[in-house]
Parts: structure tokens; C-alpha cells; sequence
């Protein structure tokens, strides 16, 4: 049997955890998934999740070695090792996530949050191979952002760096309500749920026939927007011009902070393709200081695939043990 | 005559160019200034800034060996030795400035923008030694800022990071014209120049009696406001409320990129003290997201003297080599 090293890669969801053993080279030699949602307490989570990893790499027709376990998590913490207050995952406070995993195995284990572990991937394994400044921002249910500086994952002193969900917009009209318990932040708008808001809003203010006008906000979802978008929709077109419009907006002040060479959209939202790059970088673009114009690239994630976050965190292994 | 290492650190201002020579534990050994705005092309300016500094030296009472020249100045590049498009300077255009001090020495110049030497100064010589990750907002003219992530000054991918005085924030009235072509930038409002506008705009506002209705634009500045302030008067008193509450809400959106545990303010408007950090102080903890309250530090900078751009410029060259 091939012996051969792979990192366990980890993306904890709040429906799903999904793993794979992760080659230097990309390639997922062996993976599977367990139900999140199903564990009431952490310490049984921790302990299925381990089990299953075990028997499915002992089935992978591989002799494994394991470097270590790279887990992307929301509110994952570095520092720590831990998840922090997370809002859509079934355990409340702080979970301790890298002690749990210790009680089971002796190797490194690192946590961080999903959108850090993805733009970790994106340096390693995808379109940010060779640069040195760059910002991945996720697009699912809500906004998640990784900042690359220098070559390295942008950590900060709490180890809760690039937040860019909860970067708060001033609109001049009532602000939408956060899961964080403010009101106007970024992912309010720009996210697969504030694509639906928007939808709703935009119904509410305008008299354009649609489509949509026949579902419910439980019914809507962003695929169902850019599917009428598609066919022309003015609704879901304008629902996109709107989005489009905020992230653009904001990713102008973003490239003021750090000076990025690009900016990659990953995740349900990017793969509306230019229904949502063409107006983000029109927007980036109208509002962008003049000594950056023209000099920020827009790129969709090259880990675009249902792996991609599984990929993302295996790299936090293998990339942080090359810095060392 | 005793032999000492000092770095010619220089900070290039639009009316005065500051130059001194400061030693490892960051003494100023000697100095002195030239008038910038006497000198119509650039290169006339760097020979005559070079012979001054040459004398001075001479002059000192100590035999100097100059390991490096450091420059800050309004839009100076690091990757490209340049200043680019300076609105503050009289030279118009790309500025070839390392390229000019060649001309006279073989030595390292290492050029960079004024706030970008202040965060290099505050770590080397200021309140943020042992920190790894703080941000310095400078409050002069207009807003310039400088970050450290994990121990290093971040330049980004064009050497234009920092530009924090040109995040736009949307307030839903006509937004303020910007000496950079756009409107809104965060610098109309919290600087010296914007907290004279916004004086002008409460005074066309309000009824308030007010001291400074006997002055003229012109006449205005941030101190004489200031001094109002502190002897009670309404309108002084209110737009130092709506700079802080300005500065306040813009730092907590700078917070979620790189998570600092501190952010200084340096530069005349800082000296107003509590007059200033109060509601700056107030508005960021009313404005940040929940995982970062109570742990950023607001705080004065310790470079807080006429020596500091200088200070701030020579560190450059101490930080640059000791990184090497």
C-alpha cells in the first residue's frame, strides 16, 4: 500500500462538517462528512468526527500519514484554538475545539475561521499562487473575508482579523437589522441572505412585474434570484446592480487598508459570474482613489468546487508548517 | 571627536523640510530645515536639502557615520523610491526622489508617506514597542494612517497602503468635495481642515451664539477651536463631538481588517486631548462588532513632539536594517 502524507482538512458548518485527506498537491485522497446539527454537545461532536475520519482513512487504500488537522470553522480562533460565539452553529459560548481534538490525538491542530482558510487555500492551491497581497472575500449566508499581507494569513491581535461582514454602511434610510445585534453591517446586503432582503425590498419600493413577486422569503433563495436574473427579471437584475453596488463600494475602502493586488469572490454568490462581478467592479472601480485605479483585480476563487473549503483548511497546515 | 552611527531621518512637508540625525536610542544628535516651497524642480531641492545636511553634520560636534537616509513624505512610495502625485508638494507628478539623493550618495534611501514613519517611529521609539499589530492615524492637514501587522509595516502590493483619510462614508446629505477628486473621504471630516468645516456647517446650522462667528475661514484654525472648546463654547464643543463620532464609527469598520490592540493618534488635532479621544473613544466601542469591545486601545501617541516626523523618518532606515 502507498504510504503517503495528507493533512486532515476540516470545514465545520452549521448543517454539515465535511473532511478530506489532503495531499501537498491538492488532491483529496479520501473524505466524508458528518451532520453537525446532530450533536447537542461538542465533546460527542469532536469524538464522531474523529472516529469517522479514522475508519475512512483506514478504507482510503492509502497507508495515511497525518501531518496534522487544519479545521475552518466560523468564529474559529487561531490564538485560542477555539470557536467563539458563533451564531449558526449548535453550540453556544466558547468551544474549545483544539483541546477536544487533543483528547483523541497527539498531532497539531489548527482552527481558524472558514474565510481565513480559504484564502490560505487560494494562496496555496489556487489563483493566488505567487502573489503577496491579496483578499479573498466568501459570499454563502453570510460575508466572510481573509487578508493576506506579505505572504501571510493576517491574523490580528485577537485572532479575529478580517470581519468584513461587520464593516457597518451609513445608507441614510432605516438600516438593516445583523445576526450581531447592530444594524447596516456589510452582510446585511451583500451575502445570499441579503440578496433576498434586497429582493423583498425592492418589491416593497418599485411596481416592475417579476417572478418572485410569487415566492416567499422562505421560498427565495440566490440561485432562484439569478436563475430569473438570467431571464431577465428586473427585479432580480436590480437586486444584483444593488449588490453589486454595496460590495463595490466597500471594497474600495478595503483596498485603502492593506493595498491588495487582488480581490477574489468565493462561494454561492461568485458563481452568479458577471450578473455580479460586472457591477462590483463597475462600483470598485467609480469609487476607488485615483492612485489604485485600475490596479485592483477582481477574480473569481479558483477553488470554486464543493472541496474548496475542505482544501482551504488542509493548507493551514501545510502552510504553516513550511513557516516554520 | 566621538564616532556615532546616526541615520539621517527627513520629513518632507509642503511649506518646510525637516532633517535630523538620530542615533540608535532615538537622539537627535543635530538638525536643522530647509523651505520646500522655495525649490521649483525637485532636483535643485534635493542638492540644496543634501548640502544642509552634509554641514550640519560637519558641524555637530560628532563624527557621524550615516548608515541610511529616511524619508517620509506626502505620497512617498517604498517600492518605487518615488512621491506620486502629492497635492501638498510644489513638484507636480512622479518624483524620482531616491533617484536624486544618488546623484549625491551610495547610501540606502528609503522613502515612504509621513504616517507610514510614524507607525515605524511609535514601534521603534513610541507607545507601541512590543506591539505586534496597531494602526496610527495622523491628524494634521489631512488624515494619513500607517499599519503594522505582526511586527511589520504592511506597504501592500503598489506601496500605497494606509490611505485611510480616502475611506468614502455615505451620510446621506451632500457629501464633501475632496482634494483627491472624489466626495465623503473620511479626511473632510476628522482633521484639522475638516474640523473647520465642520464648524462652518454647524454655524449655518444652528442659532448657538459662538466666539467663532467673529472668525473668517482663514482665520480659523484647529487650536483657536480648540481653545474655544475648553472655555465652553456650543459650536467648538459640538464639532469636535461629530469629528469623534466621525473617527469613532470609521475605526471601528477599520478594526475588523487586521484586529489592532491599540490605535494612536498623533499630530495636532490629537493634542486637544479628551476633547477628541472621548468621543472618539465612545463612538468606536458604540460602533465595533461584539468580539472586539473593550479590547482596542485608544491611545496618544508617545512621539507627540516636533521632533517625531523626524524620528519616524530615521526609524525606517534602523527598522529596515535590523529586518534584514
Amino acid at each position: 500500500m502507498e504510504k503517503i502524507k495528507a493533512v486532515a482538512g476540516i470545514d465545520i458548518g452549521g448543517t454539515n462538517t465535511t473532511f478530506g485527506f489532503v495531499d501537498r498537491s491538492g488532491k483529496i485522497l479520501a473524505g466524508g462528512q458528518i451532520i453537525t446539527s446532530r450533536y447537542d454537545k461538542p465533546d460527542d461532536f469532536v469524538a464522531a468526527l474523529y472516529e469517522k475520519m479514522m475508519i475512512t482513512a483506514q478504507n482510503s487504500g492509502y497507508d495515511i500519514e497525518i501531518p496534522g488537522f487544519g479545521i475552518g470553522a466560523p468564529m474559529g480562533n487561531i490564538n485560542r484554538g477555539t470557536i467563539e460565539h458563533a451564531a449558526n452553529l449548535p453550540w453556544k459560548g466558547i468551544v474549545p475545539l483544539a483541546d477536544l481534538f487533543a483528547r483523541h490525538t497527539p498531532l497539531p491542530v489548527i482552527v481558524t475561521n472558514d474565510a481565513n482558510a480559504a484564502a490560505v487555500g487560494e494562496m496555496i492551491f489556487g489563483g493566488a499562487r505567487g502573489m503577496k497581497n491579496f483578499v479573498v472575500i466568501t459570499l454563502g449566508t453570510g460575508l466572510g473575508s481573509g487578508f493576506v499581507v506579505d505572504g501571510k494569513l493576517v491574523y490580528g491581535h485577537d485572532g479575529f482579523a478580517g470581519e468584513l461582514g461587520h464593516i457597518t454602511i451609513k445608507t441614510g434610510r432605516s438600516d438593516r437589522e445583523c445576526g450581531c445585534g447592530r444594524k447596516g453591517c456589510l452582510e446585511t446586503y451583500v451575502s445570499a441572505t441579503g440578496l433576498k432582503r434586497t429582493v423583498l425590498q425592492l418589491m416593497a419600493d418599485r411596481l416592475d412585474d417579476s417572478e418572485l413577486r410569487k415566492l416567499s422569503f422562505g421560498e427565495l433563495d440566490s440561485k432562484l434570484i439569478c436563475e430569473a436574473a438570467r431571464r431577465g427579471d428586473p427585479i432580480a437584475l436590480e437586486a444584483f446592480e444593488h449588490t453589486g453596488a454595496m460590495l463595490g463600494f466597500s471594497l474600495a475602502n478595503v483596498t485603502v487598508h492593506t493595498n491588495p493586488e487582488a480581490i477574489f469572490l468565493f462561494g454561492g454568490l461568485a458563481l452568479a459570474g458577471e450578473l455580479i462581478f460586472e457591477p462590483v467592479r463597475r462600483h470598485l472601480e467609480e469609487n476607488i482613489l485615483y492612485i489604485y485605479r485600475g490596479r485592483v483585480k477582481l477574480l473569481p476563487s479558483e477553488l470554486s468546487t464543493q472541496n474548496a473549503a475542505v482544501l482551504g483548511a488542509s493548507s493551514l497546515v501545510w502552510f504553516e508548517q513550511e513557516r516554520v
